[in-house]
């Protein structure tokens, strides 16, 4: 055909939409990254916690298994794209995390979509904190559940909400260390709570897994929650682990459920063989290499005394300012100076507050660190 | 704590249900698959259509990508995310598919709810074929569209929901080449329809790209749709392209403004650099090896004819059963000579009919194939 259709609500209005976003100060930039070994800035920003994204032995474990693999699954886990390396991450994930089972997904969104919708049903209320990441909100949307918000570590309101619903399944959705405020969740308090009212609790340790813990096993492991049958866990590959990828983790029947019913799993192309491999590589290293949690958080105290917040539970520091531009302008300063942080402006905050948003890691050099606890003293203003 | 709190309706249901699936044939299994060039089955089930999983020139291409840009993304592509890499891809796929932008996400699950939900809002209809990818579905209900359900490749049925639509807005989801029985949308039919109807048409090409069209350059482009402003793309790299990730094709404002809106994008890990380098491998595999494409149709008629069945649209061949356990049946005795089939059964089948699932590729020797047609015409019963 090639008629020129003009559908009358579509460019126009997304280029407006543009234009709007951009007179707000609120476009988001995809600038292409260069990392410091080539000259680019020291990274306070990504995810990289225990800094092995460029490790030789991790790169090496990654490019083995393309090799032995191919460079994707070829096919979901339930037709041919099952790889005894995926059975092999899932135990060693398990392992780590003192859960008896776990599932691999394609990513750490796919796993909470998965998790969340395959654990739940139309009797179902989630309880959902309200600092929860967009992948456990996506999650609930998608479910055919009940979503209630408590506030965020509220646990009189998430008792309150458990103990007035009328549906008879409940799921407690939080995560062991928050996404961008970086504060923890009173674990143990909020499993004895679902525990007594009927209640599955899921934890996402997307930025628990590799940081919290003496051997980085996560914030529930690391309380002793993982054995419990009415504790699930999630997790990402693709911030501690130095990868891509996700994982649900807990007792087999969890396993099993999952694999027959989350849609996420069985309609997905498995997890690419140089994912999962760089992923073992990084446990290995984690094995190896017991100072790395240590260090990370220690890292991590330094960066929150230099702009006069708390230690954060994990890696993750967020510091508050004025507003979106403030923030943009500490940005740029701290760029002009060498660091890279990143911020988060509504609507990416939990709490409508413009933060800087920094993350320490467990290379940084002591030089690498005084240098950004000066930079980060100016451009928050405790200089 | 270490109270073993039990829940009524958890591990005790989840393990009646997977006795249920048992009882019903139904239950799924994970199986570690062994490439036939390691001595497993030949592959008539994934989606490796072009052959290039384990080819040694995408391989490097993955192993180079992984050396330089590390084990994974470390970050949503709007935090430190971004590489050149990245950008590069996203140029290939706009020039092999003749669009003027793309915009690459970390599974083709990820890029169908992206697309889906940034494209529609509350005064959006969306009209779905009745066979669209479960990723099509459930991005559907996490939109805040109304959602219609035309019947299959019916352009009368998607002419009246658009017609008699209330909302403004209407987006109307296709697949150009349908993943379980395999035929092909009426796509030019269909982009007239949505543009006589002031709606936008996106078009899912994971079954399409590397496979249909004379560079494999997909069905939209191959029917010069790929110019036109209300026509959106998406695509997976996980199936011919070798890798694992997602895309969206369109319109450079389609793709700014999914960068800022699509949570799937925003809040996600940018994609592994060995799946992008992987799929760049695969598009220059397919520059080079122009054959690739007419290759992988000619072995599909090869294998339709042996089945009995009209040659598909693409790779993919659908040959209907009269049961699960048929289905089952043939799928063992296929495998016991030492040929991989797929299948699917209800709920996975878009009519509730269990069919046999075969997909062509191009590496298959005349050998190969003349085998899989013995095999398949004793299975099928044609024998
Ligand atoms: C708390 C949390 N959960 C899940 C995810 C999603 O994980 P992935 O990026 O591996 O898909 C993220 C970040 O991306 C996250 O911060
Ligand atoms: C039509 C269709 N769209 C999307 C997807 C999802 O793509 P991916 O597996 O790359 O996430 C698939 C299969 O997995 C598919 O068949």
């Amino acid at each position: 055909m090639g008629h020129p259709w003009r559908v009358s609500w579509f460019l126009d209005d997304l280029v407006a939409r543009a234009a709007e976003r951009e007179r707000l100060g609120l476009t988001r930039h995809l600038v292409p990254h260069t990392p410091a070994s080539h000259g680019g800035l020291l990274d306070l920003a990504g995810n990289d916690y225990l800094g092995l994204l460029h490790r030789p032995d991790v790169i090496a474990s990654a490019v083995a298994a393309a090799r032995q693999y191919g460079g994707g699954a070829g096919a979901s886990r339930l037709v041919t794209g099952s790889l005894d390396l995926h059975e092999r991450l899932e135990r060693e994930l398990a392992d780590l995390t003192g859960s008896a089972a776990a599932l691999v997904f394609s990513t750490g969104y796919a796993a909470n979509l998965g998790a969340v919708t395959a654990l739940t049903d139309a009797d179902t209320l989630i309880v959902s904190d309200a600092h929860v990441h967009a992948s456990l909100i996506d999650a609930a949307r998608l479910s055919r559940a009940q979503v209630a918000v408590a506030a965020h570590n509220d646990l009189a309101d998430v008792e309150r909400l458990l103990r007035d619903r009328s549906q008879r399944r409940a799921v407690v959705v939080v995560e062991s260390v928050y996404s961008v405020l970086g504060d923890a969740a009173p674990l143990v308090e909020l499993a004895d709570l679902a525990g007594r009212h009927d209640a599955v609790l899921l934890v996402d340790e997307a930025h628990g897994l590799g940081v919290v813990g003496e051997r980085g096993e996560g914030l529930a492991a690391a309380l002793g929650l993982t054995g419990l049958d009415h504790v699930v866990l999630t997790a990402t590959l693709s911030k501690s682990l130095a990868a891509q990828g996700g994982a649900v983790l807990g007792h087999p029947a969890v396993r099993e459920h999952l694999a027959n019913t989350a849609r996420t799993f069985i309609y997905d192309t498995g997890l690419a063989p140089a994912a999962a491999g760089a992923a073992l590589g990084a446990l290995r290293a984690l094995r190896h290499d017991p100072e790395l949690p240590p260090r990370v958080r220690a890292n991590a105290a330094t960066l929150a005394e230099a702009c006069g917040v708390d230690a954060p539970a994990g890696a993750v520091l967020s510091v508050p300012m004025p507003g979106p531009h403030e923030a943009l302008a500490a940005v740029e300063e701290a760029a002009g100076h060498g660091i890279r942080i990143g911020c988060f402006r509504p609507p990416s905050t939990p709490d409508g507050t413009s933060r800087l948003r920094l993350t320490a890691h467990a290379h940084h050099t002591r030089d690498e660190l005084a240098l950004a606890a000066k930079v980060l003293r100016e451009v928050t203003g405790r200089a």
